[in-house]
C-alpha cells in the first residue's frame, strides 16, 4: 500500500516517522526490545501519521514538530491494540485461546504502558501544550468507548446509536485528533482546524464501520483473522445490530450467545453474508465519508487535500 | 496518618489534590465513575503528593501549578496499582477488593488507561515542557522495572544488585520525579532541584524496602495483605535473596517455588521472621534513608526541609 503513494505529498516524509519507531527499538533491555520489534515491526500503513502529515501541509509544515506528532498518534493507536489484546477470564470461558495465565497479561499491560509513555514523551517534544492536552483527552475518550465496549459485551439490547457512539469514542476520535493535531502544530487557522477535525472524525467512522463489516464479509487469510471475530468476544457491530433488528425474535446472534458453538457462529455469518446487510452497512460507510469530503470544502485546493479526498475511497474500498 | 500533621507545612493543600480526584470521578459514564469511585475512593496516605508539594516549598508556591502536578503523580501511581493488579491477579490490596477482582481484566486495563490519561492532562495543566517530559520519561522507567519483575519471578538467580535495579525503576522513580517535578514547577535552582530529586530517589528506596520487609514481618490486618504474598507470586525481595545468599543449599524459598503448597511458604515465611535477615534489611532501608537526608544539606533551614526529615523517620517506622 505505501508503495502505492496514496498518501500524495507526504508519502516521502513518512519514512521519518518509521525513524522514530526505529530509535524507540533500541532499548538497553533486551526483553522489551525484543517485544518492541514484535509491535512496531514495519510494515504497517501508517494511515494516522499520514492524516497528521496532511493536515500539517494547509500550514506551516515543520517536520520537527509534526513527525513527533505523527509518531505519537501512531504510538497511541498501537497501544491500546497491544492493551486490547489483554485475555479476559470472560474471553477465555467463550472458548478463546487459553492466555498462559497473568503472565502473558503482565507483559501485555507493561508493554502498552512503556508506548504510552513514549507516546507522551513524543507529544510533548512539539511543545505545545493544546496538541499534549488534546492527546489526553482523546486517550480518555478512547479508553471510554472501550470499557463501553467491554461492559455491552454480549448485550443484545444496545442500540445502533449505541454502536457509533462506541466507536466514535474508540476510533473516530484518534482520527479526529492526528488531523486537528497536525492543523494546530501547523499553527492553521481555527476554521480550517475544525475542518480537518470534522474530516478524520468522519473518516474515522467510515474507516470503523468497513472494518466491521469486513469482519463478516473479508477474506481470513487477507486479514489475518477469523471471520466472526467480532461476534466470537462478544461485540456486536453494525452488521449484527441490523441482523437483530430485523430478525429480533428468531436471531443466530442470540443463539450462538446463548450457547457459543462454531456451527452457530457460521450461521450467524452467513445470515449476515446472504443479506444486504453488507450492502446497507456499506451505505452508512459512505454517508460518514461523504460528511468528510464535505468538511473538506472550507480548505483550499492543493495536492493534500486530494490525498485527502483520495483516502476516502480507499477506506470504502480496502479489502483487509 | 494524615491527621497526624505528618507533612508539616503543606498539610492542609492535600485537600485540594483530593479536590482534584473528587472532580474526576464525576464522568458521564456510570460504571465509569463507579469504578472510579473504587480506586480514588479516599483515604490514601498521598505520600507522593506531598513529596510535590513539600518541594515546592522551597522556590515559587504556586499551587495552580503545583496541585495538578501533585495529583498527576498520585494518578500516575494510581494506574500503574490498577495495571499491577491485572498482573498479580491479586483480589485484594490494602485489604480493599483491587478493580480487577470487581471487573474483568480487560476493563481494568482500561481504566488505568483513562486514569494514566488524566495523568497526562494534569500535568499538561503546568504548561511545564520540561515536566511533562520528565513523567513521561518516568513512566518508561517505571514499566521497565515492572516487566523486570515479571520475567524475574521465581528465577533464584537474580541478585540484590538486581533488586536495588528493579526497585529503583518501579518505586524510587516516581519519588525522586515526584520531588524534582516540584522544584522545578517551583523555578528552584538547578543545585535544589537535583538535591530534592536525590532525597526522593533515596526515600523511595527506603520505603520500597521496608515494604518488602514488612510483606514478611508484618500484621496481616494492619496490611490488608497475606504475609509472603511476594514470593506467592514469585517475586524475590530484599529479605528472601539473603536467605538465598545464606542458605544457598537448603532452601525453604527453593522448595516453595519448586512445589507451592501453603506449609512450604510458611516456613519460608518463618525462616526468614526467625533470623536476624529483617534487621540486616533495616539497616540498608536505614543507608537509604541516610543518604536522603545528606541530598537535603545543601537546602535551606524550613519547616519543609524538617518535613522532608521527619518522612525518613516515618518510612522506617510505619508498621503498614
Amino acid at each position: 500500500m505505501r508503495t502505492g503513494l496514496l498518501y500524495g505529498p507526504v508519502q516521502e516524509d513518512l519514512a521519518r516517522v518509521e525513524d522514530v519507531f526505529e530509535s524507540l527499538k533500541e532499548v538497553d533491555y533486551a526483553p522489551l526490545a525484543e517485544m518492541l520489534g514484535m509491535v512496531l515491526g514495519g510494515g504497517g500503513k501508517l494511515l494516522r501519521p499520514a492524516l497528521t502529515l496532511l493536515a500539517g501541509r494547509f500550514g506551516e509544515y515543520d517536520l520537527d514538530l509534526l513527525v513527533p506528532l505523527a509518531a505519537s498518534v501512531e504510538l497511541l493507536h498501537t497501544a491500546s491494540l497491544v492493551h486490547d489484546d489483554v485475555i479476559d477470564s470472560a474471553d477465555t470461558r467463550r472458548g478463546r485461546p487459553t492466555a498462559n495465565s497473568a503472565f502473558h497479561n503482565a507483559t501485555t499491560v507493561m508493554l502498552g504502558d512503556y508506548m504510552f509513555a513514549h507516546a507522551a514523551d513524543q507529544v510533548a517534544r512539539t511543545g505545545n501544550i493544546r496538541v499534549i492536552r488534546l492527546f489526553a483527552q482523546t486517550l480518555m475518550v478512547m479508553t471510554k468507548g472501550e470499557i463501553g465496549q467491554d461492559l455491552s459485551a454480549y448485550d443484545s439490547r444496545q442500540t445502533i446509536r449505541d454502536y457509533l457512539q462506541r466507536i466514535g469514542g474508540k476510533t473516530a476520535s484518534l482520527f479526529a485528533t492526528a488531523c486537528e493535531g497536525g492543523a494546530v502544530v501547523a499553527a492553521e487557522p481555527e476554521e480550517w482546524t475544525e475542518a480537518l477535525r470534522g474530516y478524520g472524525y468522519n473518516f474515522g467512522m467510515a474507516f470503523q464501520i468497513v472494518d466491521d463489516i469486513l469482519d463478516f464479509t473479508g477474506d481470513e487469510a487477507e486479514m489475518g483473522k477469523p471471520v466472526g471475530s467480532d461476534l466470537m468476544q462478544g461485540t456486536l457491530t453494525l452488521p449484527s445490530l441490523l441482523l437483530i433488528e430485523r430478525r429480533p425474535d428468531d436471531n443466530p446472534v442470540h443463539k450462538y450467545f446463548e450457547e457459543p458453538r462454531g456451527e452457530l457462529l457460521a450461521e450467524a455469518v452467513q445470515a449476515i453474508r446472504g443479506s444486504d446487510i453488507p450492502q446497507e452497512s456499506y451505505e452508512m460507510a459512505r454517508g460518514f465519508c461523504a460528511a468528510a469530503l464535505q468538511s473538506l470544502a472550507v480548505l483550499p485546493e492543493d495536492p493534500a487535500r486530494q490525498a485527502l479526498e483520495d483516502l476516502t475511497g480507499y477506506a470504502l474500498e480496502r479489502r483487509s
